[in-house]
């Protein structure tokens, strides 16, 4: 039987992706975006798209009971503007993700479903690699959010039985992240920048370690997540195969494209207040229990995302 | 000069202890309330009542920038309750607090304030008497909300010099805590029951302990959070003196009162689900840094307690 899901978020980056994965993989796929969107123009004929707000309780209703699978990625990214503009995140990520669970306690219970939680739930991490038992203390609030949406999910598996799945992203990267909406991607801006022969500007050195994971290897966790037996009730890792320093990363997208170079720039005052130092996550609990592993090296996302910005932008 | 104090929430039990105490120390206070509150009839007089949401951002806007004192005591009680109706107890308990936050942010950083926190943040604890830094797992989502509102305040601390001080309040009892709009206050309903001649009915046996604290003990704690040099940026637990059983508070509530008899009755489901144990904290802090030590004993508060209900109920 064809197994439908709900993709909340379908115009935004990993939500694209997604719906593009499930549509390819057979699944019968409603996707809800705020407008019509340009990442997804290519299988709008493949899927039901509705449009609308994904924190809608009305359309979450109605749309939420014939679902088999539910992936709540509608949001608003961005950890510096969650500081300037907080009522707007509280609304979007943390009212968002309770809106999702109600309506799957009203009317579907049997739906799997799984949260797009944050490397940042972390905030400043003390221990390397972070594991999931680390201790949670973000630095803004979007991180907050995050950290309250994910104990939502918990707490509606544990007393409702919803089987939930909650993954802690770190830094995705990959096709249609350069785009104007974006508040986070540095990859993507990078890239952008680069194309356009401009600096790419590092802050303070850009000495962070990081592992950036590529938006094809998080889209097969997100299937994962709402797949395997073992996944509900669970908290996962999300990271990428390799530590590198946002510098590295920098040079890797000017050697890709071709043009631009890395400048160091000081720290400018709001982002260096949500910085959270270097981060990249142990990815044990993941391959062990899911049988997950991040396959895409730096070089090797960075050329297929590249080549696919290449004809619009030379 | 005289001191102005906004009180968010006047009308409910602890809203109007505060406002009451303000009002004879002083303070030039406007107070909000939903509607008219029959706990404030007797100084509606001798304070500036503002009928309305103190979830309003306009309302909020226009009364913060004066204050010298601010204490968001506005929400909606009940663990069992937020259950049910989670995106309630999230407008009221959680974006009620970042909605004071903003406003203080943007007219008026010099401001004193304090969270009214529970120790239901502390979730089922794990080792007594409870210290601020025990982790905090929360059962519900009134829990949640709490231990939110707790974050919000200590990052709007930290990142735009608020000066906030946060505390865990274990169960607070008194005078008028006996309403219907109570979903919470088991001292009041065990008052109302004994003096109707009903049944005292304890959950499974009335073993947990307890630490009650007189709402007038509590007063003093919260007008110390405003007052006090180090209190800003802090986090206290406030409780009361002495460690009880439910059961034990349960049988001083029909030996003041001289009517009703205590029953066992087994656990309701819902309350169970979000039943917590024993709780009593360490309160070591607040009396090391603010010098606050709860003076009122169970029977000394019950038999106050009750002396204010005989007229209306005898």
């Amino acid at each position: 039987m064809t197994r439908r899901a709900l993709v909340l978020g379908a115009g935004g980056f990993l939500g694209s992706h997604l719906s593009r994965r499930l549509v390819r993989d057979g699944w019968d796929v409603t996707a809800v975006a705020r407008r019509p969107a340009d990442r997804i123009v290519d299988i709008v004929g493949d899927l039901r798209l509705v449009t609308g707000d994904a924190t809608d309780r009305a359309l979450l209703d109605r749309l939420v009971p014939a679902m088999d699978a539910v992936f709540p990625l509608a949001g608003r990214s961005g950890a510096t503007r969650s500081m300037d503009e907080p009522l707007a995140d509280a609304a979007a990520n943390a009212m968002g993700q309770l809106v999702v669970l109600e309506a799957l306690r009203h009317h579907n219970r049997d739906a799997r479903v799984v949260f797009p939680g944050s490397r940042l739930q972390y905030g400043r991490p003390m221990v390397f690699p972070v594991r999931e038992d680390h201790p949670q203390q973000p630095t803004s609030v979007y991180a907050l959010h995050k950290m309250l949406g994910e104990q939502y999910h918990l707490l509606y598996a544990e007393r409702h039985g919803i089987a939930t799945c909650c993954l802690r992203i770190s830094n995705p990267y990959g096709p249609a992240q350069d785009r104007p909406d974006q508040a986070f991607g540095v990859v993507g801006t990078f890239l952008a920048r680069a194309a356009a022969g401009e600096d790419v500007a590092v802050f303070g050195g850009g000495r962070q370690r990081r592992d950036y994971v590529y938006v094809d290897d998080l889209v097969d966790l997100l299937l994962l997540a709402v797949t395997h037996p073992a996944a509900p009730g669970e908290v996962f890792n999300a990271g990428g195969p390799t530590v590198t320093t946002v510098r590295e990363m920098a040079e890797a997208v000017v050697r890709v494209v071709g043009r631009g170079r890395v400048v160091d720039v000081p720290w400018p005052d709001a982002e260096a207040a949500v910085e959270t130092g270097d981060y990249f996550g142990d990815l044990r609990r993941s391959r062990d229990v899911l049988g997950w592993v991040p396959q895409i090296e730096l070089d090797e996302g960075l050329a297929a995302t590249w080549a696919t910005l290449t004809p619009a932008l030379t």
